[in-house]
């Protein structure tokens, strides 16, 4: 079973598959998928679309997992724009017909560290130990992107649907 | 110049495309894309993605004109679940290269009807009374979606772009 973690991000959107063979996982690929923020949304969101779906397209992952959005209430703007760019993510798995789950931060969090406040720091620090990339300069949206794998693989069928 | 306007929703998203011929502009075709509530959000988006991008090649428009989404800050929830649906229909325009024109609903109001606080029955009346449609039971996902379209000929280059 392959899954396609993602931390979604109108300016980078972090991805990482994660391949579960009986109790093992194994780190296939991640990256981050970038767009300028120079360009009109439209064509943002397009780049932002043709890259998970190239990437999907490559590796035909079984599911996605993703962080839930209900963090940036507090800057409902972020929030809005988030929603665009999360949508065309959505849209990658429905056109597939990839099922996706959601997974709250302090989900994602406490399944990796033991604390649903912890750190990106904290993050980044154990999904290096996990996947053993100590030395690899690992960016935080692909940390975050290879958490929600991961979270999947202990929560699987428990996450929510949007 | 063909411009496609559009009342963006999750559950019904209405469009209509308006002709604009040196100053006489005409009704070319409306409709309202709909998804089941009872699915899941990936596969609504597909249907929704699927069913404008349909429209617009068939009809290929200049231009979308959509309507903004800022008045819908105080449901947090429900502006997120819309960004989602806005992303993928701003997606379409982005696949073909389309620009797409955003205008707040005070706007798309007051230059149809005089005032940025009419309701939902003024503004539809004032679309049935434009395209000589009076006997026609048009949907208010229809009638949003053309007054978009027509405060577009109304300020062309002066909306926003998000």
């Amino acid at each position: 079973m392959i899954i396609l973690g993602i931390d979604p991000g109108l300016n980078n959107t972090g991805y990482g598959l994660v391949e579960l063979d009986s109790d093992c996982h194994r780190l296939i690929e991640a990256g981050v998928i970038r767009t300028k923020a120079s360009k009109p949304l439209e064509t943002r969101l397009a780049e932002l679309y043709n890259g998970l779906e190239e990437v999907s397209n490559e590796f035909k992952p079984d599911v996605f997992a993703i962080e839930e959005l209900y963090s940036h209430y507090n800057h409902p703007k972020t929030a809005v724009i988030m929603g665009h760019a999360r949508g065309v993510l959505f849209l990658v798995a429905g056109k597939s017909e990839i099922p996706v789950f959601s997974y709250p931060a302090t989900m994602i969090k406490k399944s990796l560290t033991g604390s649903g406040h912890a750190s990106k720091e904290q993050v980044a620090s154990m999904i290096k130990r996990t996947f053993n990339c100590n030395e690899m300069n690992v960016q935080a949206d692909v940390t975050d992107a290879l958490a929600a794998a991961l979270c999947h693989i202990a929560h699987e069928g428990r996450g929510g649907v949007f």
